[in-house]
């Protein structure tokens, strides 16, 4: 049988090698050569629509081409070439042209306002008007994508990426996660897209970053298969606009973008901002951070956005009383709480939250107060505070349902364990949603209404208010029947600690999780 | 000769007691009884205009004896009495009634929107709209006096307080000191004299607080005489109205007194208020406090008056960048500065500022919260924030003048030494200027044009802007001429300390003293 096998193998002809394919073609099953296109060295041909491709992660590759045959992605020229290759040499290729050096980038930089446009969008997006999240966000800080999902857009043609973006907004790409592009290239304007394409075209290319989990996985199995991520039993759909509240007009609005104060203080507001959003791997922070959260991640556009808990309204509210501590905590107070909670400081290099007076404490204070600018001081009931509070859902939530929901909708970014991704350099991308890497048992968003209204109003990112009030629960309820690290406040014994600081239905600390196990008496540990 | 001394005495007659003039006068001199109108316990009459004279010092009792004989104080019963008494007799009676206990106090409370009038110019003053001092500032919290020069009112008759205002007011009553009594009485309402002499006999009597400074006594000499301060060669005046610049009105108003928030947050609100006032002695913070200063002493009616400095200027200015220390600080660290400074904590039992999450720290961030109250956040240039500048005499400052300028209007409150008064409770009345008590060499008061900017604007308190510019920055320099505790950044040697923080003429910080040796080389040390 053994032998049988192997002679049947052998009696094959070998399949053409990806280098054949791509500078030879394979003639007699109509597939040219993709160098005529792509270039030798895959870098594509400005100005004549044929992408840069080399460098590309090899699954996304084999995607495009299995999507070009199936007529998701639609080019005259790709479709007999897709549908030419089998699945071997489609491999073949992907991994020979993923292999090769990225070329530089494409294009001159374009005019200073045109850049600004591109720029504001790329690292900030529009969350206030548009709810609209940053390119980064989803294909990296630097624009060379995050894994396999998220492919490279910097150093990219910049015709090839405009007609990609008009593909989404006119829907002629198919498979399109969750319809984020589609919703995201309806809301740009033309010239925005010009400015992004043109800009990114610019911007140095690099390897993708790699989704890094296997450190980082969290204690408990896995709960989501990848059959149900890709391929789960609720309908992909189209474009799906976020729905922000009519009422998000006339909140108070924080400083523009970039008009940082001179001197020494736009250097710590700048500073904070940085921290804010990349606070587990920040220089300064890094060290007090346990997990793989930052405060960006719960804090939606940096901090700015109404009912997204913005840290304006946070500043003016402070100093305030909190059941919590049973204090009044100045903001500072309030800040560290974030890192003991949200941020598991316990298990951080420092072994807890940055001092008052240290770097971290005075950038972010600066940070908030210069967002605040203008607010009235002590005002505890500024429109947009905190997060827009959901209505109890009409079935009790379940965390079965929660599970399907999980699936279709978060687990291509938060993972099939939860575990998020966190890149080569360990910067999240999206943040752990239980395990190791994610808020402990203390902090806010471990209360099912609070997870739930944040999922309402602002998952999937940038498609706020488009999963129901019931599936905005049920994933609530889901995502928090897992553990994750410690309550800080444990005292020794599971019943105590639950009965001290959890006693509230909306807190499933000590009580079963999925498996049946007490919540808390096994908290995940790095 | 010794012999002879003592039979010169032996042949004299005897001289009544105190008891046996106040039972029984010396009729042959034309001196009735005391007690027929001030009572056998010295408890006065009340509605006969008969005061309370029992447990008043006797310094105090003999002075005003000798003001009826001159014709400074006037009343048709008391001048022949007065007159009648030689110098042994007045003590004699004096010492007599100054043993007595205080009687209880003299009448019923006022109703209580009357007794919030009272209590308000008692414990506050009106600063904002008459810079008018508190009673209490003077005649002690509890209204029970304070050393020999301010006497006890609480407990005093209703008629007796009402007459000796209105006679301070219409110019009737003598030797006011720096006309402030006269000041005061004009400025005030006749309903409020009403309200305050109603208020006061309510109060509980006790004995005078003695004004304790041998343990706090400076370590340089005594640079103003005795005869300077009580006698010095400026004129006595009479009533001297402060002089608010003429755009006092339009300052931002911090929210009206004891309209403290509710719960938890008013508490620190009110503990902030407390501490902020008895900062050196109050349970919470006296620990970190290293001489007889409080925050209310720099800043003028609890933090509350623009151009002294107010809280509510300063609350929405921080974070900020700072020369001095050359960091952005939180308001947190520039509060936590004021301790290290001002109030010279490394002296302290702590040892060093109160920490930021401690009790103090955030009491006094809740305190200047609640004034700032609808401040608008980050602004930096809030009209009345700081200390009004002073412009730079005609002629340089001079410590010769100053020292006049010290004998004339400041030694009565702050001592001929600079050493203030400080209760035998410990409590600060009026703060020591230099020596042990006083503010460090790093603390902004040292420098010359803060403390004259301070001082022509603020000083003799409840008489602002009544000395010329030049008479403040003499003063100034004079005071500011004398050692006291060490600037905390010395660094070993005071000229590398002096060159590096106080390269500046406007510190005398390492130049000569007013004994010719450098300053800060002989820092004065408890």
């Amino acid at each position: 049988m053994f032998v049988l096998l192997t002679l049947t193998v052998c009696a094959q002809a070998a399949p053409p090698t990806g280098e054949t394919i791509a500078t030879q073609g394979i003639p007699d099953k109509g597939v040219s050569a993709c160098m005529a296109c792509h270039g030798a060295d895959g870098s594509g041909i400005a100005g004549s629509g044929f992408p840069r491709i080399a460098g590309l992660p090899a699954p996304h590759i084999v995607r495009q081409l299995q999507l070009y045959a199936e007529g998701k992605r639609q080019h005259p020229l790709m479709l007999p070439i897709a549908n030419g290759l089998d699945d071997a040499e489609r491999k073949a290729i992907a991994r020979y042209y993923a292999a090769m050096p990225v070329p530089a980038a494409s294009g001159p930089a374009p005019d200073e306002a045109t850049a600004r446009v591109a720029q504001n969008l790329a690292m900030w997006g529009d969350w206030r008007d548009r709810h609209l999240p940053a390119c980064g966000q989803c294909h990296g800080r630097d624009g060379n994508g995050i894994g396999d999902a998220f492919p490279g857009i910097a150093g990219q043609h910049a015709d090839y990426l405009k007609s990609q973006l008009l593909a989404w907004r006119d829907g002629k790409r198919g498979e399109d996660p969750l319809g984020m592009m589609a919703s995201v290239a309806a809301q740009l304007t033309e010239s925005e897209i010009d400015a992004l394409a043109t800009w990114y075209a610019a911007q140095p290319s690099g390897p993708a970053q790699a989704a890094m989990d296997a450190q980082l996985r969290p204690a408990q199995a896995v709960t989501v298969s990848d059959e149900e991520v890709h391929g789960g039993d609720m309908p992909h759909h189209g474009p799906v606009a976020s729905s922000p509240a009519p009422d998000d007009a006339g909140y108070f609005q924080p400083p523009p973008r970039w008009s940082y104060p001179a001197g020494p203080l736009g250097d710590a507001v700048r500073l904070g901002e940085e921290v804010f959003e990349r606070t587990n791997t920040h220089p300064e922070s890094g060290r007090f951070v346990g997990n793989d959260q930052t405060c960006g991640n719960c804090h939606i556009d940096a901090g700015r956005l109404a009912n997204s808990a913005p840290l304006w309204a946070a500043y003016v509210a402070y100093p305030a009383y909190r059941t919590k501590n049973d204090k009044v905590n100045t903001y500072i107070e309030r800040i560290q709480g974030c890192f003991k909670y949200s941020m598991n400081a316990q298990a951080s290099a420092a072994g807890g939250p940055p001092a008052a007076d240290s770097d971290t404490i005075v950038a972010l204070e600066a940070y908030s107060y210069w967002l605040a600018t203008a607010a009235p001081t002590g005002d505890q009931l500024m429109p947009g505070r905190g997060y827009r509070k959901l209505a109890a859902s009409e079935q009790p939530p379940d965390a079965e349902r929660g599970k399907q929901v999980y699936a279709a909708k978060c687990a291509i970014c938060h993972g099939a364990n939860g575990q998020g991704v966190i890149g080569t350099d360990r910067e999240t991308v999206f943040p752990p949603l239980w395990g190791a890497g994610a808020y402990n048992w203390g902090a806010g968003m471990h209360r099912i209404k609070t997870a739930a209204a944040f999922i309402k109003h602002n998952m999937p990112l940038g498609l706020g208010n488009s999963l129901t009030d019931q599936q905005a629960w049920d994933v609530a309820l889901f995502m928090n029947s897992h553990e994750r690290p410690q309550d800080p406040r444990f005292n020794g014994t599971l019943e105590e600690t639950a009965q001290r600081f959890h006693a509230s239905e909306d807190s499933l600390y000590g009580k079963p999780g999925l498996d049946g196990k007490p919540l808390g008496s096994n908290p995940a540990k790095r």
